[in-house]
């Protein structure tokens, strides 16, 4: 990765911000303030990594207002270091340029669309009446169903897996081993046994929407599985069917997610956390990572189930404790007898 | 999806129930009570859904006996209206249609034997000895291992992954990601590392199973992973060596269930719960989402180890709450003396 | 699977131990104690399972110093039989062999070097640069992006996929759906939306390491995503960016670890634990299977988050109990009034 170096100058003429130190210095790397070298640019974006500002082998730094004079370095001062930072990174290190073609060995329907400026990889299986946009880049080994429509500027990576009649919007990025739009988990108990609900929804994805490694998101049963826009999905996430994600919401690995449940806009979910089925959770909300959500959340902010770990034997006598709680109100309304008792006795 | 509008009628003369109202009108869809529009038929399943009969806009619905008067709509009256529904909703949403055949771009061992009516997808990947039976069908990309059998009528999805040596039944469906007959996570330590102990027991799946996407179920260390008839398991399951899932359980996502555990007939796995190694749950146990079994479970009934999600500073004062249980007992014992200590004095 | 019979004494010839028996009974098969048949060798490594070793059906045994005398059958008496028996397994069923060679449906970059000893499937994919050691195997339809070193003596199992730049050491095993190197979750907030942080760090993966099915480790941030020699790791695992993994250490299935944690050597996760981001664990640390660590474990021991399932009534009284946990304090300092009083009035 990386393209050629650039000068000081001419990042903050691109991206903005106050520069102070030589416009000149050439910039070929970004890095950590402990991890970089010279030639590179660091940030700084936590006042607790500020020591580290004193010590860097960077050449120069990116930092907050606060911070404008808390380095001799050449600098670029700007209101949010650590989104300055990924701008300059994506300067550095564009993403691999799109190859528009279709590679030989890809198979595509006779009547899907493909725009001329998308790149097809090796090995993609495009079915009937599928949809791929302008400067859309498909990587080794994906596969889409039928009438599956893939925005523009959207990146596959190697082996996504997207059924028919789902559609992805413009600049997604979904990783490998991504499934989209598998059967939601339906079934009438009927006798002991369990009678398949036929899954004809979809799954719909906005616009500006990543989405990990091994994430699966499952169709509608009936209705419509829903992503809004500039969500960000990190891998092996579970999304069951007919849940609708809020705009700009954010859910760390390994979360699931059971059916029919709404997340709001601008939630954060944090990793491992489980959320039931048929909730709704409003906008502005923080789930702590591995938290079990089995209520609606009704008011933005925090919400936690979580009990650290302890060393084996201390966690062990507090488990016995609470197994005990069941005496202790027992023993308390003894007590509350028997001083009452000595009460009235007076 | 979707095939050809369906009498009223006729459904009911194919599916049984009593039908009131015009048997001419014409279904071309199935909706939700809410979702539904002109010419689809709806189900009220669940008392709750009770008030939206009055204001749907579907052209029928399917109610339980209890329900017969409830609605003034063409109807059908049965016992199961949830399987009644999924049964029509198979008849205007069948399956997509095997079209017999091994498509060019596949690799098919030259001793594999695949069914005239069997449907082999784009790059798939058939290993020798393997066997496929009549009208299954594999899409684009599943690659089945050296001896694997594939029962007739079954449905693997893309990209499907089963290694050597495992057994699916008749009726299978397999989504896309699944990967059956990995390694079990088997080592003898020595010295201070990890000697692996060959897996060479296999995956024997039963009939009418359904996976989901990016499910794993390893094969057998010694001995075989046996899933009996009729299990459903949703997406993201991990499924240890030697593991026995029963007849008719149901297992929803991101469940794990670790290595040589025995799950019964006609359980219910909740979401994300975990199931430790080597223990024994008997049939008809309901464990509820997120719940962390660590025993073997002899009683049927519904086991749960959740405390809901709290708002954080709630939760944490309930943490340290917990965290002070010791010194409750401390205080109780203390205070018990005391008072013992005043009722002598008297 | 498996290769012809071997004579016990061929066995104790090769790998040590002391004989008891006739060395040319031949040994066809391994098993546990209670499968076991005519003609297979088993193991007794834990004692709860000595009652087996008389009514074994095994012809012969592998039993440790202290069970020397415990069966009359013909024996191999060893300080580790549980490791003694993987290396027997090993030999009686050894790995399907590579076959070098390149299929012609690979699809390989010109500049890609690939050992003439080692083997390459059908369908896989190779990026330009990338490195195939001697008697490396890809299963079919691995892919491998640019610049991927794969060690000498490695098994990738069909489906595998290796982002840019990743590197894997000696004598690696990965199952099929492992995703190595997809970008980590790194977003500037800025505005309410996400920017992203391009992901330019690697994976570098060291020798001997083991990769479960659909386990996904993710590439750095800025630096590199590290797994050191010898780790082994179970299925559907999620390793966030920036992680170190110490030699040795052993992780179960379904666990998930938050971006730029070390772990040190050693150690062992049980499944389904989920550990905090910019965490340290020390070496020799062994945290219970669904622990929740949210902070740095800086002495070895074992370490646990989980209080065991009950019956859901049970469950639900202990939790009302854990809610009403402030009340009994309260009660508790009203009680202690109460009786000082009383105390003081004598």
């Amino acid at each position: 990765m990386g393209s050629g170096p650039v000068r000081l100058g001419d990042i903050a003429a691109r991206l903005g911000g106050e520069l102070l130190g030589d416009p000149r210095l050439e910039i070929s790397a970004v890095g950590t303030l402990r991890g970089a070298g010279p030639g590179a640019i660091s940030f700084l974006a936590q006042p607790r990594f500020r020591s580290d500002l004193a010590t860097t082998s960077a050449s120069a730094v990116i930092v907050g207002m606060d911070d404008r004079d808390a380095s001799a370095l050449p600098r670029i001062v700007c209101k949010n270091p650590y989104a300055y930072f990924a701008r300059v990174s994506a300067l550095l290190n564009p993403p691999a340029p799109v190859t528009p073609g279709i590679h030989p060995s890809a198979i595509v329907a006779t009547d899907a669309v493909v725009a001329p400026t998308a790149q097809v990889g090796p090995g993609c299986i495009i079915g009937a009446g599928a949809r791929i946009g302008g400067a859309a880049s498909l990587g080794p080994g994906c596969t889409l169903g039928e009438r599956v429509s893939i925005g523009p500027d959207s990146r596959l990576h190697a082996r996504v897996t997207i059924y028919a009649g789902c559609k992805i919007g413009a600049r997604a990025v979904v990783h490998s081993g991504a499934v989209i739009g598998a059967d939601g988990f339906g079934y009438a108990p009927e006798g002991g046994q369990w009678l398949k609900i036929p899954q004809i929804g979809r799954v719909l994805i906005g616009d500006d929407v990543e989405i990990g490694a091994n994430t699966t998101i499952d169709r509608g049963a009936i209705e419509d599985t829903i992503i809004e826009d500039g969500v960000k999905l990190d891998n092996q996430i579970q999304i069951g069917h007919n849940c609708r994600i809020g705009a700009h919401t954010a859910i760390a690995g390994c979360v699931g997610i059971a059916g029919s449940t709404t997340i709001g806009r601008h939630c954060m979910i944090g990793g491992a956390a489980m959320i039931g089925g048929h909730l709704t959770i409003v906008d502005r909300v923080i789930v702590a990572g591995s938290t079990v959500v089995t209520k609606s959340i009704h008011a933005p902010g925090t919400y936690l189930s979580v009990i650290p770990a302890e060393e084996a034997r201390e966690w062990r006598r507090m488990v016995a404790h609470l197994r005990g709680l069941a005496r202790v109100t027992e023993r308390l309304r003894e007590l509350d007898r028997r001083v009452r008792h000595l009460e009235q006795g007076e």
